[in-house]
This record gives structure tokens, sequence and C-alpha cells, in this order.
């Protein structure tokens, strides 16, 4: 009965059609209304999606590549690949570039972004998914550790339950589809505020974007960026900071951080990136 | 050998003589070079200090009560009483009172904020003690639930690893010592962010102020807070908070919270309340 009820109520729901780059917090639904895949399906282009579905954070990148291709499958996508690229040499495979430049739809599962960068980065392969997303010629969505990539910075690991220090957040670099921006994921689950400040403090040029599990920053490439799902998407925005003792204290100091701006998006909340403020489109 | 060093350093010191109301975020060093509580035994006269410890909130209060005075007596105070006061009518004493109308340090231990506020809210005694530390007649210092105590409104529990939502955090009134802030405790510790910021979301007349372990607040009474200690002082200012669903959302819904200024401050930093700035004097 529920399941029917859920059915009924994803076919009345306008069915979004524009390109984006979501960047999901991970944990997101599978099971139930599954609003955040259904909305990646529907921007993928829907039944005439070509989806390619790229698990290789994970270390069971079979098992979780299935996952997602029946739940895709059962939503009526026909064509779907899951790429289980294990190395980088697979990234120059003329078959595999074929098909990213010809999809309409890339799904990075989560797993380790480290594993996940160390494959992907810098081949002829990231290259064209990167082009192609930029160019809002595709939907790219990753979540968890398909979403840590997306910054040029990008937060390999880090711990929380401290005063905000540089050894709290180790930082590396992504894959740098959304070069502007630091992500980190399972933001309020695993209490990352702190972790996101001190990588923020090191990087005022950047926007800190903290997503909370099974919600979604859906970045539609005009500068706004809107939230979906159950949780929150977090801002901190380093554009104003006064001052941070960043550049001069030792890993496990405590950082000065003066003068952050923080904004707590709810799902249906818009954010304009140039201005760096919510915006009233919808409220 | 280190011990001795630390007498040394101790003496080497400069002590402060001025009255302070002491916010200190709870397991403040009690072992080692006890810098919180050496400036508490310092602001309170020293050798000449008329201490009272209130160790009311805790469950072992005698046991709590003997060890402050185990510390102070060590620091070198000579008059150093414990009021062990169980229930509201021993505030009507007029001996206590007279005793906490004539002490020049009064020190408030950790325990349980409600039965801090339950024994000493709206009494005789507690109006003593706020209106000569308000006057910087004495110096109050309060460390966990008796930082806790120290706003207009308290925060009573709360939750962590959530969404900030209404839910998350329960407010109650404190002692209104400080009435502008809401003070948390264990800040950083225990992963506090959200749940001030859902506590300021409903509040956005007062000023969060988060206090790590071992880190104290001190408010001089000149508008100046200043950082003492191993973590940092967290400021939450939603004095130009642009939007929040705090009054429209159910208590377990995601807040939505925008343009939250937040300063994280170490120790030696300087915050003015009234610009609602981090200063320049010591940096």
């Amino acid at each position: 009965m529920l399941q029917l009820a859920l059915q009924s109520l994803q076919s009345k729901m306008p069915q979004p059609t524009q390109t984006a780059i979501m960047v999901i917090g991970g944990a997101e639904d599978k099971v139930h209304g599954r609003e955040i895949l259904h909305s990646f399906f529907g921007r993928s282009g829907g039944e005439d999606a070509r989806i390619a579905i790229l698990p290789c954070a994970s270390r069971e990148p079979a098992l979780i590549g299935d996952r997602y291709r029946s739940i895709f499958q059962a939503m009526g996508a026909k064509a779907i690949e899951v790429l289980n690229i294990c190395d980088r040499a697979q990234c120059d495979d003329p078959v595999l570039q074929a098909y990213v430049s010809d999809c309409t739809g890339v799904f990075l599962t989560g797993g380790d972004q480290l594993r996940l960068c160390g494959i992907l980065a810098d081949t002829p392969l990231m290259t064209i998914l990167r082009s192609r997303a930029q160019a809002q010629a595709l939907t790219l969505a990753g979540t968890s550790a398909g979403a840590a990539v997306m910054g040029y910075h990008m937060i390999a690991g880090g711990g929380s339950g401290e005063t905000p220090n540089r050894s709290m957040v180790d930082m590396t670099l992504g894959l740098g589809i959304i070069p502007e921006v630091i992500v980190d994921q399972h933001f309020h689950n695993r209490n990352r505020m702190a972790r996101l400040m001190s990588a923020i403090a090191g990087h005022r040029d950047r926007l800190g974007i903290g997503i909370d599990e099974d919600t979604c920053a859906v970045f539609e490439g005009d500068g706004i960026l809107q939230v979906m799902g159950k949780g929150a998407v977090t801002i901190v925005d380093p554009g104003e900071m006064s001052y941070t003792n960043h550049a001069e204290v030792s890993q496990t100091e405590p950082l000065c951080i003066s003068n952050l701006r923080v904004h707590i998006l709810d799902a249906g909340s818009c954010f304009d990136l140039h201005k760096r403020r919510m915006t009233l489109l919808n409220r």
C-alpha cells in the first residue's frame, strides 16, 4: 500500500529535466521516495537517459554498481553502464571515453575519495567528464566520496570533537568539477562543522559547503545552488574573514577565525553563489 | 621536577587582580598549571580572598566542594566556605546571605544546570550574588553547569549529530547573570555547534557563546570578552540574520538560518560585545 502510494506520489512529482551537478551528502534514500535519485534520473533524461555509474570509489564496486543500476532500471532507464574502472590505464580506453562522451548522466558512488581521485584525476576520461559537466551537457551526481571530490581542494579525512585546528582536517586535491567549493559530506550527521571551518580558514578564496545525509546541493550552472532532501546544506563563507592565525600556528594549536558567515539551508532554499547570499526565489 | 617547574612558572605569571565574571567550559585543569582556577583565585583577591564554593549543581556536592576547597587552599586562600545548599529555603538563611554579601569570589561547580537553577533562581541569595557580580564587587566563576546558567535563557540539554532543528535543544531560563548571552559548554568537545545555532535561531536578540573544555570566557565588565585556556570560545552572532524558519517549522523539521556570523577565538583573543567584533587589543 505504502509502496503504491509512493509510486503514485512520484508520478505526480514534477520531473526536473535540466542538467545539473548534484552534490549529495551520502546515505541518500534508495528505498522509499528516492527523491534525490529520481531527480538525477529526470535530469539525465528520464527514460531516454544514457547513464554511466562510476563505482570506483568503493572497494566493492560490482556490488554498489549493481545496486544503483537496479534503482535506475526500476525508474525506467534503458541504457545504463556500470564503468568498473580499477586503474588509471582504463581511463585511456577509447570505448569508455566514447561512452562518457555520449552519456547524459554520470553517477559517482560513495567509498573512499582518495581512491576515486587516484583513479580518475588528470586522466583523459576525467577531462571529458569535467568539461561536459561544466558545459551542462550532462548531469553529474556524486554521493559521499563522490561529493567530496567536487572541489579543486578536497577534504580527504579528519576528525570531530575538537577545537578547530589544522590537524583536524587532511586536505588534498579533488577533481575540480566545481573548483570554487570545498565540500564536506555526512555533514551534521558526523559533526563536521569544525573540520570544514578548519579547512576554510586555510582557503579563504573558496566556499565551504557541508551537505547532510539524504540531502543534495543542486548546481544548475546559473550561479544558484538549490537544496533538496531531508537535511540541510551549510555554507561557510570566509569572504569577510577579518583574521585567522592559520598561517602561524602549529598543526594542533587552536585556530582563531574571525568573521565567518554561515548559512544553514533547508530543502527548497536557494543560495546565490556570486552574491553569496540566500535568495528569495522561493521565500 | 615538572611540578616544580610549573610552580615556578605560576609564580612568574602576572596575577590578574580585576574582578570578572568567568564562564568556564568545563573540565578545567585542576592538576597542572591550573591557569583558569589560578586566575579566579587572583581575581578574587589572592591570599586575601574570601571564597564561597557553591557545589549545588552536583549530586555529590560535599565531594566536589572539598576538591575545589583543597585547590584554592593550596594556592594560598585562607577564607573558603563550601556553601552546600540543598534546597531553596536555605537561600533565605541570613548567615549564608551575609557570607555571600561579604565574599570576594564565588565559584559555581559543574553538575546539572537544572538542579542549580532549581535551587538558586529567584531567591534572595541569588539576588545578592547577581547584583554583586554585575557591579563587579566580586569575581563570579562558573564551570560546565555553572557556566550554562549565566544567561537569561539557558540550554538545559540537547543533542548532536543532526541537522539543526528545534528539538535538538531544550531551552529554559537561567540565572540571568549575563542576560544577553546563551552559553553552551564542553562546546567543540561534544560537537555542540548545531545545538547552539538551533538555540540562537529562536533568540535573535542574544549572542551565542560556546566554550570549550579547559577554556574560559572572561567578562571584566568593560564590554570586552577575553579568552583564556586550552581551547576556543565560539561566538554565534545572529545580529544580521536575514531569515529563519524557526517560528514556522515543527520540532523536528530542519531549521533554515541565513547569515549567522561566527567567530572562533583562541586564548589571548578579545571580542567587543557591543561592536560584536574581534578587537585588536592584542593582535
